[in-house]
């Protein structure tokens, strides 16, 4: 296994965290912040626990203007919430769907003041409570709601050291786990067992757990690669490829590999090549000031007019498989020295099949940094 | 490993539920029932990917009075979809920031007729879509959105005997990974390090995802089990626990086992004990025609006033780690065949300690079935 960095985060991380979404929020004019969503509760929090998964629950973290967050939460899950930085942890006995923390949540917000509620609204935001709970605080707190989304990814884009070296460790551990792929696999065996062989090794390279595994396989290149894996054995020839979102303390690679069972035809090592070229292209201006659209058109130009490759080609990385910004013609977001991103050109290599390659990176000062351990130019066979 | 049932399901079987759902809708005064949560989609579609681990994208299912569902959904699902039942795929290329299907849904609901439209909005529910795209779905619509969460509980609740095999299998996995924890664990094993081994035990005996795990290791009982594993190694007189919910075919299992690590003392086991007699008393009242609450109160006579086992004791299981309905006083649900549950007993120990049973069953005519293979007894010391 590799060298595991730390785990959780020192108190500092957490106050700094929290002093920025302050700042921002003053600029903004919002008197309190409230979260409902996991990876929010848990950035502001530390709260980290798989207890997420059971829908029946609700969880709230208000963070006001001044001073640390305050958890209003299931009884539950006070003493996880206990070893976090949080000192003010206020619960009440879930289930108890007559009001499943509306009172004291609102009670909560009325004591820190908030007359203007941030709440993650846009893009890429979830509401993990129910609506009609929300519009009964809507009516209890008198409160205008406003898009906090700005707020949270101007505090999340920027990943601090001990961010980087959780992605870090979990990209190490994913990339010894696909060198292992050309002894886990070969041809006749069913493609379903190949995916719970790679799985395995994953969590025996030191993954925490496996949130996100798809692939395919396929003569000279795969189609659909978002469905579960089939019985269908590999056959000599196929293009077998693996794309994993494996975790460590919360935060998550997600990379891809290619590989060909027993032999490779022109077509696809061509495409392999091509994709090699362009996630290089993308490498070599990932830059603080280049932009993600940038990035986008560096790719695009790489696989040329004909490799019809005009979809999102890659994205933040961090607590979440997939974060904004988003490379993509359109997303004019500035790269910054902090910023953890995907790279993921995509091409056509035939009809109803297509390669995908993926790499993670950091940005830094100098330039862009591999996270994940590069892919070979060459097509490996095994 | 244990001999698998059939993957996905038979057409009738969508059939049979939406067509339940559509005479409820009827009842209910619903035009169009609208989802964007994972388990509702797949439940009227049968749309199974892991591809939901990405935030970015929203998926939607439009299911009209009459005929079978709309898919709403991201251009990269459409494969995947085409795979099920649904035949009337539309799709939009996303992401699209401006417009994530909004206009493309608006443009469906409008065709079907939706001035009455059904989402789950009550307990247990959330919304997958951004609050600021619901808002401009309610202007463009101009619908009266009301809670359809009972027309999907009350299809949910009774699971077909397609579904009940899948559960049954994961089951029969997990009780093959428990079996295997006295050769897996040790005392001086680091508890992350059992927990990574259960976990791989768990996939090799065939289960698809571990998507939760959760468990604990004290001297005499256990108090926070909702954290993750540290590496503080397993001791003499601990009492060890692993509660799982892995998956096979989008279909979970939701139970633990309690293992002493080389010597038990007599209050461990005595509430070892005492748990087995109070899964006993559930198990032999539930029948259909009793409900959540006898089930609840027949647990807690069992473990006694001093037990402290007041909160929920169990609760639905299925496609979801938790569904409704709770064992816990209020919930009048009644037993019908064809439901599946968990009975979760728990008490308290000593000081900040405390043990939990946990099995899964069926409730048939005739009464309950075990799908997890029952604990034994005395707790058992490895």
């Amino acid at each position: 296994m590799a060298d595991a960095p730390p785990r959780g985060f020192e108190t500092a991380e957490f106050e700094a965290r929290t002093v920025k979404a302050q700042r921002l929020m003053t600029e903004a004019g919002i008197d309190t912040l409230l979260f409902c969503t996991e990876p929010e509760v848990r950035y502001f929090s530390g709260f980290l626990t798989p207890f997420w998964q059971s829908p029946t629950r609700p969880w709230f973290l208000v963070l006001p203007r001044e001073g640390k967050p305050i958890a209003v939460i299931p009884a539950i899950g006070a003493d996880t919430m206990a070893r976090t930085w949080v000192e003010d942890i206020r619960v009440w006995d879930s289930p108890c769907p007559e009001d499943e923390g509306v009172s004291l949540l609102t009670d909560t917000l009325r004591e820190v003041g908030a007359s203007v509620i941030g709440l993650p609204m846009g893009p890429e935001s979830a509401l993990r409570m129910s609506l009609t709970d929300f519009e009964r605080l809507r009516a209890t707190t008198g409160a205008a709601f406003v898009d906090a989304g700005p707020i949270v990814r101007a505090c999340r884009f920027i990943k601090s050291e001990a961010e980087i070296a959780k992605i870090a460790h979990i990209c190490a551990i994913a990339s010894n786990a696909f060198d292992r792929v050309p002894a886990l696999v070969s041809a006749g065996m069913p493609l379903a067992e190949a995916f719970r062989a790679f799985r395995i090794e994953l969590l025996a390279q030191g993954a925490d757990e496996v949130p996100y595994l798809v692939g395919g396989a396929g003569q000279g290149g795969y189609g659909d690669v978002i469905s579960p894996p089939t019985d269908a054995p590999l056959a000599t020839g196929d293009v077998l490829m693996f794309d994993t979102g494996a975790s460590w303390d919360g935060y998550f690679c997600d990379f891809d590999r290619n590989f060909a069972i027993g032999q490779a035809d022109e077509a696809a090592r061509s495409a392999h090549r091509t994709l090699y070229a362009a996630t290089e292209a993308a490498l070599a201006i990932a830059k603080p000031g280049a932009t993600c659209a940038d990035l986008h058109a560096a790719m695009v130009r790489a696989i040329g007019e004909d490799g019809g490759g005009i979809g999102r080609m890659g994205h933040g990385l961090g607590m979440q498989l997939t974060e904004l910004p988003s490379l993509m013609p359109g997303d004019s977001t500035v790269l910054a020295p902090g910023m953890v991103l995907t790279l993921e050109p995509s091409m056509t290599v035939g009809p109803g099949r297509m390669m995908v390659a993926e790499e993670n990176i950091v940005i830094r000062e100098d330039g862009s940094h591999l996270l994940s351990r590069r892919a070979p130019e060459e097509l490996p066979v095994i």
